[in-house]
């Protein structure tokens, strides 16, 4: 089974949940999941359920605070240390499905480059399945993707002043 | 803490799964979520992995056969008790999060009406946040939702004749 890139982006909510989703239904097919997390390194609630989950395995390669300002050193060294532990998986027989939350946001800050990510990814195991998401993906991960969906907001209430709830949002 | 209704549409891949995802976080950070999948019968993966987590309850109202044809009448019974069933929950204190999976389709193939679903939200207990997925949202489930997010197919593999592969579509 030839595996496929996945893409998605845009300003609306379920990006993150959709990839979620996906480990969930992967692993109920008895399918092996790496999910690597760039930029965020903050204890969202689903770290908590999925870590109880065999099949999945779960990394966070940020640490969730530069986002508003610039990324720092250590916010670098961190995503640059995940780029290489998925570099090594994507060419490992150890897992089905590859989850790459938040890489078109770690592609955005420079914290590596769009043409080094489809270098990996067009070295990988063929039948690796690979999930990116995240805000803001460049034209040349379109291109290169199988199938690109855009979350695309209609209407969110965070427009109306609601902040993010445990269990919801966060 | 008000709920709030959420509603995934359009073409894109990503709704269910962000269901799914939404589901994974609300039970790490201690909600009981309900899922009710309308049109569905099928086995889809996930039912697998979600049945073995605390805290989430997931039921099917449909036979998953009539898609590309008319609702019989043991299509419109099913979806009909899933929607009574519904109606309690959300007047019960069992639930935090539900999810009406395909429920947009439901109200497109008539098997209940839109004005049915909004009264029923509006006398739901007031704390619980609703999932609402499935192509074809009408404009009033549109109006009524806080928050909405249509998944734009950019691009989609099944247009060069990817069939659904078990763990990863189905």
């Amino acid at each position: 089974m030839k595996g496929y890139v996945q893409v998605y982006t845009g300003d609306g909510k379920g990006k993150t949940t959709a990839s979620i989703g996906l480990a969930i239904r992967a692993v109920g097919a008895g399918l092996k999941v790496f999910i690597g997390q760039f930029v965020k390194g903050m204890k969202y609630s689903e770290l908590e359920s999925l870590s109880n989950i065999s099949g999945i395995t779960i990394k966070q390669y940020g640490l969730d605070c530069f986002i508003y300002n610039e990324p720092t050193k250590k916010d670098i060294l961190k995503a640059r240390e995940g780029f290489e532990e998925i570099k090594e998986i994507l060419i490992s027989s150890d897992y089905d499905v590859i989850i790459l939350d938040e890489a078109n946001i770690a592609i955005y800050y420079k914290l590596f480059t769009v043409e080094e990510l489809i270098e990996v990814l067009k070295s990988r195991k063929p039948n690796i399945e690979v999930i990116i998401t995240g805000r803001k993906a460049t034209s040349q991960i379109i291109d290169f993707a199988d199938l690109v969906t855009e979350m695309k907001e209609i209407k969110h209430y965070y427009t109306n002043g609601v902040q993010a709830r445990k269990g919801i949002e966060s």
